[in-house]
């Protein structure tokens, strides 16, 4: 990306302009769309009065507490983990991290000394820029937030290796392993094999292999994504990855079904814990999906009309980027998952985000990219194209184009 | 009760009589039974498309931390918990509870002096006989459970006053205010009012006010429950009540929604706490439940075709006992709720549940109505009448009161 002089006087024009127009528009969130809500439509009528599982069960009454075998078989392959070792559960995989480090601070995970709550001091890796989400969960515990950058094939390993390998505090590492939020970026074989392998200084160091964009594919050129529980066993470390995956981006983003995979030993202390809390997930929310989507086929053609309604939208940012800022920012081009990673100068993005703000454009807040919601270039912001029509997209980043010229030219 | 003299010959010939007819029956746990369960059919095509809440809300998508308004109204008058003070959550009160005190561990309380997690010990009272799941979630926690007695208007104040008062480590209090698990007891006004007013040692002591049976009346002579939020508040202890409460026993005990309650400080706190766990409940699950019981009226109505469902069944047990055992045992008359309490001579009732268990009786473990499954008196037994059919319930009890005979002879 080059720097070129932006014109002060055009650009506080421009902004002065867009302002006047009185926008009201919205890109910070990674929301499905009700149109692509729409495409679930039938969940609003299903099980249509059908209340058995395969097997006989009841799925109105109490019980089963690893959720509908159906449903798990259904998301088993997508989420690479083994049937038996998958959890199906409530309506958020967010709860499920939560809750496992929750548990882990009140539980002696397998392999740790001791509960996490009794440790002096918790760190966990944060590869930034990042899902802000991830971090406020953690920091909420008490646990310290260690970013690492994130390089085009999955975080820097190099420092990852470094700093697990020394530091008995760090935890774990929070990933989003495949079209990676927000850069799009999918973990090559060569670095989930690291993170399997790598020698850790803390016994109970945890992968959190959040795979929330699976099957949110916007292309037919799909990324094989390293099946990170078989490589962890492999690597004699078969305790190490916690996997997440969810409905949310599938089918309804408020009221679809979150699951959880891992080894037996930490699925035995996570059913050991879990017992406590719950009799069992909603079981006819998981029939009524395992109705709706039948198959991992069902499923991908499900998707596909996903990408459908939001490739265009991903396409737009592109466009209006390339058209607008070449001179000025770079951005990801992703090719799945939700969001696009504009990277502008140094020291403009929190500017950038106040101007939109302004000029009634809201994005997400710059910063929150990264833990403490402290990027120190000042020069990340997410963009969540999903949600809005596409005319509203195009509005919001040509306007959002506007701001990042005005912010340059005030700075310079 | 007396104990009269049991004939051994007796009672090893009915027993053996019994074991021969090789039942496999089972009024372990209180279930809903499929007809009640078929009484909220609609639910298996609700919300019939539907999918905005009355102020617009797309249900579909994410949001919404506290839950559907016109939901939280439907069961604010039952609960006793104002509109605006009311969470409807997941499937469960008991993860609710679960999470409450999860989270009391691991973020200091509205009024705490620190997180419990660093509390050197930290004891809950359990009124005995009482809910088995209750203990488990506290001792599991490392909670130490110290039973104090039940009496026919709620837990010995006397004791309860004693302890809270005296022992800053006793955090908290279990409670099934109305139709007690599993005595069929409400607590009376004064009870609920000392429990509001009395001193405690530990300034965030808490009630986990459990109100789980509240609109679950056998009969039409329903018992007034005091209000427990009002009462503390009245007593200048406005935070110390968390009120829960779930459709689980009014519509599907696997899927429906859980209530929380309590006072603005402890919201506020939930609120913080719970909005980095989770972006919003299954709020279509809530609209397909505002769709379904519209009205406080309409709850109403649902539970008097559960008590002409159940009602039978309870009848059937007193009766049966009343025939059998009126000279060995006592028991309770619940008018409302999921359990019959049966007191057996002291001694007997680990051999009972034994007996019964190898003639193909399935019963709640004696001892589970108290911490750590210890029942000192070894005398009580908990009776589940709702799930199995009525015939079978009967031909349970008095496959029961044999055991009960024969366990009784034995030790004689």
């Amino acid at each position: 990306m080059t720097t070129a002089p932006v014109d002060v006087d055009t650009a506080r024009r421009d902004y002065a302009a867009l302002v006047e127009r009185g926008l009201s528009l919205d890109i910070t969130r990674g929301k499905p769309s009700p149109r692509q809500l729409d495409l679930s439509a039938d969940l609003l009528t299903l099980p249509n009065g059908q209340y058995k599982a395969e097997d006989g069960t009841d799925t109105r009454n109490y019980g089963g507490l690893k959720g509908l075998p159906e449903l798990r078989r259904v998301f088993a392959g997508a989420l690479q983990v083994p049937v038996d070792q998958l959890f199906a559960a409530g309506n958020s995989s967010l709860e499920l991290m939560h809750d496992t480090i929750a548990q882990a601070m009140l539980s002696t995970l397998p392999g740790a000394p001791r509960r996490w709550a009794d440790e002096p001091r918790i760190a966990m890796l944060c590869p930034v820029p990042g899902y802000d989400r991830h971090f406020a969960l953690a920091e909420r515990f008490g646990i310290e937030l260690i970013p690492v950058p994130m390089t085009e094939t999955g975080p820097d390993m190099d420092v990852v290796e470094r700093l697990v390998a020394e530091d008995a505090a760090v935890k774990g590492i929070w990933c989003v392993p495949k079209y990676s939020n927000p850069t799009g970026v999918t973990f090559s074989a060569e670095v989930a094999g690291r993170l399997a392998a790598m020698p850790a200084a803390a016994p109970d160091f945890r992968i959190i292999w959040d795979n929330a964009y699976a099957v949110h594919h916007l292309t037919d050129d799909e990324p094989e994504l390293a099946d990170i529980l078989a490589l962890c066993a492999e690597a004699g470390n078969p305790d190490r990855a916690f996997v997440f995956g969810s409905t949310s981006k599938i089918t309804f983003a408020g009221a679809g079904v979150g699951f959880f995979g891992a080894s037996e030993a930490n699925l035995a202390w996570w059913q050991s814990v879990l017992s406590k809390r719950t009799i069992g997930p909603d079981k006819v929310n998981q029939l009524r999906h395992a109705l709706f989507l039948k198959d991992a086929d069902g499923v991908r053609a499900l998707m596909r009309k996903h990408a459908e309604l939001i490739a265009p939208k991903f396409a737009a940012v592109d466009r209006i980027l390339t058209e607008e800022l070449s001179d000025l920012a770079s951005w990801t081009k992703p090719t799945g998952g939700y969001f696009i990673s504009l990277t502008v100068p140094e020291g403009t993005a929190k500017e950038v985000v106040r101007l939109a703000k302004e000029a009634g454009v809201a994005l997400t807040p710059a910063g929150a990219t990264h833990p403490y919601g402290n990027d120190p270039a000042d020069a990340v912001i997410r963009i969540a194209p999903t949600f809005p029509e596409l005319a509203e997209v195009e509005e919001a980043v040509r306007a959002l184009a506007v701001c990042v010229r005005l912010a340059v030219a005030q700075r310079a």
